[in-house]
């Protein structure tokens, strides 16, 4: 439980204290201006999600990335915390807009535990989206970046990430690798 | 828990019931001689993974899919025990020869909670690996087509899986499409 600016209870989604432990001089894209995780920009909170993001747009700021649906408070907070129960599985950050106190970036990395790979993890970036609004920041850059570094601090062996033809020069800039002769197949239901 | 043919305790991965609760009559595939889930072959028996697989070549099983590297029984059963403590999360299932007991098939399907779709999950077919002298007997369709339908059961709005060039075909018959202009890129640490 952390106490919101309001002193209200809160709860994050995991200790948002490993994103400290992220050593983020390792990643290799260049910042102009320097933005960091700790210092995302003017105004700007970079932090493990809180069940009181759902009163800041975390749900309308996901329906610009794809169908949300009208999902209730309670619903919101049962997904949060069969999330928050699995341990080492889901960390998903938000970037707040302390002067509008809204959410106006996310993105999370979903950890798959593995027997393969002497009992290893794979890491998959997953739902990364930022504010109409908020683009040009390098906010989408920055997210990346973190979470890329994040999946091998806790023990993936490799990290993964889907995306639309236009965006592969993108994501080639962050490591990524579009891998000759390797296919996604999807069943949709 | 539950006790293996010798008496033995043992602990399943997950509740095998849910695998009876999955109507396999509504996969598209045809079957030659007709085998199912509950009658997968002669002397071959369908079940979640359990601890006792260890002795049972489990791992060496997986040696035939990629790196597996040495992992003693105390990682194994950490690793089991953390999978297991994700509820609903790792549905591996293992094919059986109950005449040499030993564990000769295998596939997992990983489930993703999400927020977007009504809170809804994805599921990942993932490490399906049938034993070389066991090819030819449609085990590998019969792993497939159980763990897409089983992710339709427990609430997935899609499934998905990687594969090489070679097998997209094989996998197009269960219904997975490449989708077009969709891509996937990985980075390796």
């Amino acid at each position: 439980m952390n106490l919101d600016a309001n002193g209200v209870k809160d709860e994050p989604l995991f200790d948002g204290s490993i994103l400290t432990e992220v050593d983020f001089t390792l990643c290799s894209s260049t910042y102009n201006p320097a933005i960091t995780p700790t210092n995302p920009g003017e105004n700007l909170k970079l932090r493990p999600l809180c069940k009181s993001d759902y009163e800041k747009g975390y749900m309308e700021l996901l329906q610009q990335l794809t169908v949300v649906g009208d999902v209730t408070y309670e619903q919101f907070e049962d997904r949060f915390d069969k999330m928050s129960s699995c341990k080492n599985s889901y960390y998903i950050v938000v970037i707040e807009d302390t002067l509008t106190n809204r959410v106006i970036g996310s993105a999370t990395l979903a950890v798959e535990q593995k027997f393969i790979h002497q009992c290893s993890s794979r890491g998959r970036i997953e739902d990364v989206v930022v504010d109409n609004t908020y683009r040009g920041k390098q906010l989408g850059k920055l997210l990346l970046d973190l979470l890329t570094l994040l999946s091998k601090h806790v023990g993936c062996y490799k990290v993964s990430l889907e995306c639309k033809d236009k965006v592969v020069g993108f994501y080639s800039n962050f490591g990524y690798i579009k891998e000759e002769g390797q296919n996604y197949m999807c069943r949709r239901f």
